[in-house]
Order: structure tokens, then C-alpha cells, then sequence
């Protein structure tokens, strides 16, 4: 599938590289992201290509492990590195939603209880009131299921970004959730605060009293995430 | 309503302002603030006057980000800087209650659970037994409703005083808290044993037997918070 | 009470004080004493006399911190130094229990949910072997109260080590615990499993089965802690 | 029973006892094993023999501490190094499973709840697929009871690896688990989600719904763990 004539979407910004790296870093050491997670962002110049690290523990990846892919998940230029088995989620997002410009996967610790129970994953902090309007669990239905649970095709990918919908973010049952944003404070900022509002629901849930979640007509999309960046960015890149 | 020509509380002791910016540090170290919560004092010399920094993450505030506002949070000198969009959280504490020289917001993790359910927030714990005449929870009653849940203005400021009455703390449904003290050190162990109480009493309710709180009677508050301010100041500050 | 003349149980050997120290910063690394419990032991050539710092956060202490006590909790020398309030915890355990030789009182967070309510702590983990026998919850019953529910005199130590009895852990309800070893390892081991042991049993009581629980005849007083004890001070201390 | 003639396997290149150093410090840097939790890895040259540390905290274990063992765990050369108590669960292992050349002893956290009810521990993550097919518990049945709940001779070691049969962990009733695996990396990995799923799958049963676990037919043992080797290792050895 790979062809060395894929075409690139040009240079891109090297400030926009680094916070693609410095996205990876931080999710990893708020323990988002374990050692196989992803984040990834779509090309600024051309919306057909998407920006993903090669495959790297995410604590670990740096500017020149970031390589370029179509939305078919195809590299633009492989050489001998090895790929992420799961970009084709990061593919089918970016092709199913153009209003995504970054995409994460991850295994979050308390998404995974969510995603095997009927126990809805719903906002009850306003700092995660994009999760107001829930989110489906992804578990393979009409599609070929890979052993583990893998999403490694773009049929699957398809399938996900479906169940997915108009929606910030979708469970993958037994196995973790992808978040979209517009751009990549965002995408971080979902992906954090969707496993912190995980666990205040599982505490709230254990007190066996009704619930008043966050209704969609009080979310409110931040629309300053700079605080929140410049802290998360310091602490994992070591600087301003 | 920001007026060039709102006058000066007077200079502050850099100790003070130097505590100050300790406090927003430590909450931020222990895991109390996030990337968005924020501690003011009250100006020692003129009541009508308060402290607070710019907007920015708690971890990485400075003695220069403190700016100085009026009890209406209008700010006396703003030149470019940022505020914070919720500052009238503090302005409104330190207008209805004159006991009160500290303030501090959060989104504090164990804290949201209680304020989503009806299950209250009580004192277990000696060292929160400011928690044992327990605390309410604010939900715009009477007051018009912020998107995201936010507090942003004096008429919800008003509001929030009132719910929080002659107590230490009150909650702010799907949101976070309100902590309010006499000095700094005592709101820090305010809002962290806040916190630590609301952990310990979740543990508490999930063995599913009666549960003996701290009686208002037994309640102590504590004369002396050196012990712990040292520790934290250090651990936060990097020295004595 | 504290008499110029009260005689010193003569000079104790600098590495036995190190341990101490080593002690109390271990057990606040570990998050078991927060910035109020302390630690003490008795004094190596004196039954009648024990050391323990100078009221200080645990974190902070230092071999120039530790001051010698008679078993009324009488400093031998005070001079300008601050007490803790609560020794009388020490010198009540020294007192009744000649085996003891070492002492902790701790706030340990998931002790105290333990504490408020009718669900006994046990031993479920064999590194915890020692609590097999159960623990007692103090509760002021026929002395006096202090508020905030403090140890601060002789009358409560007493009544306080009476619910100890022969073992080595109680509880003081809404307050922490009282733990107790013939040796500084064997107190430090013993602080911080009753912590991990509690978490493991508050997970266990929540799955709603029934839980086997450690026998007495199947516990095991572990005779060499020196393995636990390298690592602990080695992290606390800062090399070996 | 140490022989002085005990023949060794013969020289063991560094940079596979390199790993086995790693796999220790990696596992006590993610709390998996405590001061008294070891690793050790098959000879792979004499499968008659396996490598483990003289007794010492795993987090302290340098290539100098790794000694040779054979499968009845008679060190071959032991000079006057203390011998860890539980060796035996290692030599019982390899003994009755030529396919494991990897094995973990560990008290870890949420392991302990899942050994003292009847609640199993079944894979709910993906990445714990290999737990689908279920663990068994061990508890002394038909073999003498060591005080402690340790296991100290053959006998034991060889009942405990009755219990653990062909699957990957085994729990020991209110003390641990055994873990084993093909290799280093994927030893590790086993140990440490499987307190991972312990974790997951303890938060999704407080929310009292019917879980979907990993069937066994969904299961992937992952076939590249360099991913996370790398990381792991980096962060547990201060370098690549």
C-alpha cells in the first residue's frame, strides 16, 4: 500500500511539531497515555495528510520520530521505520471529520471500566462538560474483530469513527477510547479530563444516590486553553 | 468597569505576597489546583481591596503575577494583563464575610462527587473538623446561569457568599469549591484537607455502615499551622 | 511539670538517632505521616526515658531535633523548643507495654475510615500479618475530651494505651492510629502496612463477598526487615 | 542442600542479567513489587538452571547481587549471600513448565483483594488479554502451611505450580501472585497489568452491572514489547 510517489502536504511550522511532540509527552506523564498510546494532528497545509509519531513509547518520541501519512494511514515516506498497528483509527477520524485536526488513542486507566459495563460515561465537572452529551462504546459490530481488540484496518477505522459520530469522544470496549479535537491543546485537554471526570463519576457512582450530570445546554467549549497548555508544557518539555 | 484611576490598597510586605504565591504553588503541588483554580488575599492594609495573580496556572505563578483588585474585582492598575474570568468567586467572599483574609478556589477531584449527589460533605477526620458543621452547594438558584458553569460575575459572586454563609467551604455543583479562611496558611489546609476528608470519607461510605462524623463540639481549629506550612512551603518553594 | 533537674538517660549512639530520623522521613515519603504525626523510640540504656524530635513536620527533621522525654512526657531539656502536643501518645505506650521500643501516631489516610465506622480492620496481606489479631478503636470513653479529639495529657495516653492492650496497632477514631514495635523497622513496618493493608481491605470489602481474613495462628512477626529497611532509608535519606 | 560441586550453566552474557537487573528496578519503580518481591530469569544456556538476586529490595539490585540457582533453587555458588525465603516459587515454576523462561513473585496492591473472596480476576483490558483465561488461587491445600503464608521448600514451590497449571498468573491466598512468561519483557509486562486490570476491573465492579470481559478467543499475546521494554527500562535504569 505504501508508495514512495505519495505525495507530501509540505513543511509544516516547527513550533507546530513541537507541540505535537510536547502533546505526546504530556499525556504520557499525566499517565494518559501508557507506553502504546498516540496522539496524532492533521497536516495545516493539507487536509489529506495527518502528522503521527513512528511507532515509540510516547514518553520517549521527539521531533524526528514524527512522520507524514494519507488518510489512509499509508507513510508518505517509511524509509525503515516501523508504524503505529493502529493509526488506521487516526486515519478514519480525520477522514470522517473534517472539523478534527487532532486525535488521540489511549488506554486511559478509568475509561476501561466504562467501556465494559452499561454505565454510561457522562460529564459531572464543568471542566469536562464536553463529555455532556455522552459517548458510545466501539466493540467491532459489522466489521472483522482482530485478536486484542486492535483496530488495524480501515474498515475498523471506518466503523469506529461511525459509532464515534459528531461526538468529542467514543470508548473501544476493553481496550481504551479515541478523542478528537479542532487542535491539540484541545485534544489534550479532552483526553486528561475525560479520564478525571472517569473517576470523580466511578466515586460519585460508589455513594448509590441519583447523579446530576452536566446537561448538554450547560457545556461550554474553553475557549482560552492557553493556562492550562503553557502549565502541561513546562512540566513535560522541561521549560517554557 | 477596569478604572485607571481606582486607587492602591498601599504596598504589601513581599513576605506576604511571597506567602501568597507559596499557597497557589503548594495547592497546585498537591494535586488541589489545577491548571485553573487560583488563591487571593485580602489587602492587609485596606479591606476593600484584594490580591490575586493574573491569569495563569497556579504552578507557575510568580511574585510578579500578583495583581490588585476591589471588592467588585474591578483590577486598580490592568495594563495588559489577563484575569481570571471567575476572580468574582473572591471579590464576593471578601464583601460578605469580614473574617475573611483568604480565599481559594478549586476543582478539587474528590470534591465534585458530593456536589453532584446528595450525599454531604462532613468532617471524619479531626484535621478537617472545619468540615463538621458540613458545608452546602451552590447551583445558580435565583441567579443567571454561566455557560460551563462558571462564576463571572458580582450578582453570582453575591449568590455563591450567601450559600457559603458563616462556613468554611461550599461547593459549587459539577464544578469545584469555595474555601475561605482568616489567614493563608489556614486556607492551604483548608482546601487540602478538604480534599483529603472528602477521600477518606468516600472510603468511609463504600463499607456501607453507619459512619460517626466529627461533632461540631469536637471541632478544633487549629492555633498553631507552622508545622505544616514549613513542610509545604519547602517542598513548594524549594528552601525554608 | 518540665523540671531543670529531671536527669538525661545518658548519650545515645549517633546512628540509633539517625534511625529515628530515618523513621520519620520514610514515613512521610511514604505518605503516612503528614505534616503533624511523629515517631519516637525509647531510650537505648533508659526504659524510663524516650526520643523524639522537637514539634516539627517529620519531612523536616534532623539529628538536632531529637529531645529526650521522661515517660510523663516531661522534656529533659527543653530550652526554647517546641513539644508536640500530643507525646503523651509515646509516653502512655512506653509506660504500659515494657516490650515496646518504638512508637508512631499517625493521620494514615485510609486508616481513618477504619475508624469511624463498625467495620474491624484486619489482616487480608501476610506482610501485614501482624494486624490478624485485630485493632481497637479509642474513643475518650471515661476521660476527658480534648477538642479536636487530641491525646494531651497523661489521663489520655493511659486510657489510650489500656485500649491498645497487647497489640500492636489501635485506632483513635476521626484521628489516626497508635502503632507500636519493639524496634525502630518494626514500627516503621508496621505504620506503613496498616496503611496498605486498609486499602486492600476497603478494595476487597467492595467487591460485597465474603473476605478470608489472616488467622492469628497464621501470622508470622518477620524476622529480618533489614531488606525493607535498606531500600526505605536509602529512598528517605539519600544513600545507604 | 548447597553443593560446593554444583556445576554452573556456564557463563550468561550482560546484557540479558542487564535485563534482569532492569526487570527488578522496573517493577519496583511501578510498585509492583515491594522491598521483598523478585524476579529471576531461566539459564539460557542450562535450562537446569535460573538467575535471581541474593536477597535484597528489588529497587536496590545491581548485576553484582544476581546469583545461579538450580530448578530444586540450591545456589551454585553461594558464598555468604543471604538467599530470598520464597526462591522455591521460581525453581517450582520452571520445573513444571519448560515454556517459561520468565518468572515474577510479587505482593502486588490490588492482587491481594482479588486472593481473599471468591471475586475472580479476568481480563476487562486489552492489554491484559493474557488474563482472559482466568487465574487460580493457591492456598496450602495438601501441602504443610509455612507460618507467613510464605512458600519455603519444594514442596510448596511444587503445589503452587500445580495451581498456576498452564496460564500465565496464579494468586497466593491474602499474599501475592506468581507470575510467569517466555521472557523478560513480557514477565514484566504480566506483572504489571495484571495489577493494572486488578485495578480496572475493581472500578468497574463498584458500578454493580454485568461486565464483558475479554473472551479467550479475543485474546493477543502481544508479539513486540519493545515499545514498552524501552520506556520502562529508560526510566527505571536513567538512560537507553
Amino acid at each position: 500500500m505504501a508508495d514512495a510517489k505519495l505525495p507530501s502536504g509540505g513543511p509544516v511550522d516547527a513550533a507546530l511539531i513541537e507541540d505535537l511532540v510536547a502533546a505526546s509527552r504530556i499525556l504520557a506523564q499525566h499517565g494518559v497515555l501508557d507506553a502504546w498510546g498516540h496522539v496524532s494532528m492533521r497536516h495545516p497545509s493539507n487536509p489529506q495528510r495527518y502528522l503521527m509519531s513512528r511507532a515509540r513509547a510516547p514518553a520517549l518520541v521527539t521531533i524526528q520520530d514524527i512522520m507524514e501519512f494519507d488518510l489512509d494511514s499509508n507513510p508518505v515516506d517509511q524509509r525503515d521505520r516501523r508504524l503505529f498497528l493502529e493509526r488506521f483509527i487516526h486515519g478514519g477520524a480525520y477522514k470522517a471529520r473534517p472539523d478534527v485536526n487532532a486525535v488521540v488513542h489511549s488506554h486511559s486507566l478509568t475509561v476501561v471500566p466504562f467501556s465494559v459495563t452499561e454505565q454510561p460515561l457522562r460529564a459531572i465537572s464543568s471542566v469536562a462538560s464536553f463529555l455532556a452529551c455522552g459517548c458510545s462504546v466501539f466493540d467491532f459490530h459489522g466489521v472483522s474483530r482482530t485478536k486484542g481488540l486492535l483496530v488495524t484496518n480501515n474498515e475498523q477505522g471506518a466503523a469506529l469513527a461511525k459509532v464515534l459520530g459528531d461526538k468529542p469522544v467514543a470508548l473501544l470496549r476493553g481496550h481504551g477510547n479515541l478523542v478528537v479535537a479542532p487542535d491539540i491543546p484541545r485534544v489534550v485537554h479532552r483526553a486528561l479530563y475525560t479520564e478525571i471526570n472517569a473517576k470523580q463519576l466511578a466515586t460519585a457512582l460508589s455513594f448509590g444516590k441519583p447523579i446530576k450530570y452536566i446537561e448538554p445546554e450547560e457545556m461550554l467549549d474553553p475557549q482560552r486553553l492557553g493556562d492550562s497548555w503553557d502549565v502541561w508544557k513546562h512540566d513535560a518539555m522541561g521549560g517554557n
